[in-house]
């Protein structure tokens, strides 16, 4: 892709007044939702460019190359838009969890008669991710 | 659900300073992921008490009761909310299409080559969505 049509490309993104679009990644092949987070233009740039996903971590406020420290990457499968241009859905393909908890998806709770209850357990432990 | 339940529930969820989450929208049984929009509190509220999809419109500044004028509502399979709480994945049963343009899901474009090239084509006529 050449630099004027990644600067075309971006400049198609409704990034909102912080400069963020909201991003879904869904694993490509079984269709879970695996989490929700956020990305710059920085971050999509790189995503696209890359072929690895990349966000925007809001409470870091800095690029957030997913798997980077916990291994657990997501090699983008495609990128999609939505119709109004404000929010990405990623197809990946998950390395092991997504999920800093450890579980494969970040969407582990549910809302049973009234209350919040845990429908996935951790896959992995999280101190194994991330180190003691 | 009592309303202290419904209040503790609503309490758990970490809006956002401008009172609001991302709500992820998917198809229960084929997990096609159909739209990304934003619930306030009472949005939340509704869709719980009622089983119905309700979203906050941030265009329109008002409750968005999702198929109200067109029809294509969505019943709600499942509601969960991830490690953050600051976003909620809807598992629905979509009633014909989510997006506004006649498209079953909202995320249509793909970035294919350096450009977005739909990736599905309308299945209604939004004409016949939301009258002439």
């Amino acid at each position: 892709m050449s630099t004027s049509q990644m600067d075309a490309l971006l400049d198609a993104v409704a990034f909102d007044a912080s400069g963020l679009v909201a991003a879904v990644a869904q694993q490509h092949d079984t269709g879970e939702v695996l989490m929700l987070a956020w990305m710059n233009r920085a971050a999509l740039a790189e995503t696209i460019a890359t072929g690895q996903a990349c966000y925007w971590s809001r409470s870091r406020g800095a690029l957030w190359r997913k798997g980077e420290t916990s291994g657990q990457t997501q090699r983008v499968v495609d990128i999609r838009l939505d119709c109004d241009r404000d929010a990405v859905l990623l197809l990946v393909d998950q390395t092991g969890v997504a999920c800093h908890t450890g579980r494969r998806s970040c969407f582990f709770e549910a809302v049973r008669d009234g209350a919040l209850v845990p429908v996935s357990a951790p896959l992995v432990d999280p101190a194994a991710l991330y180190g003691a």
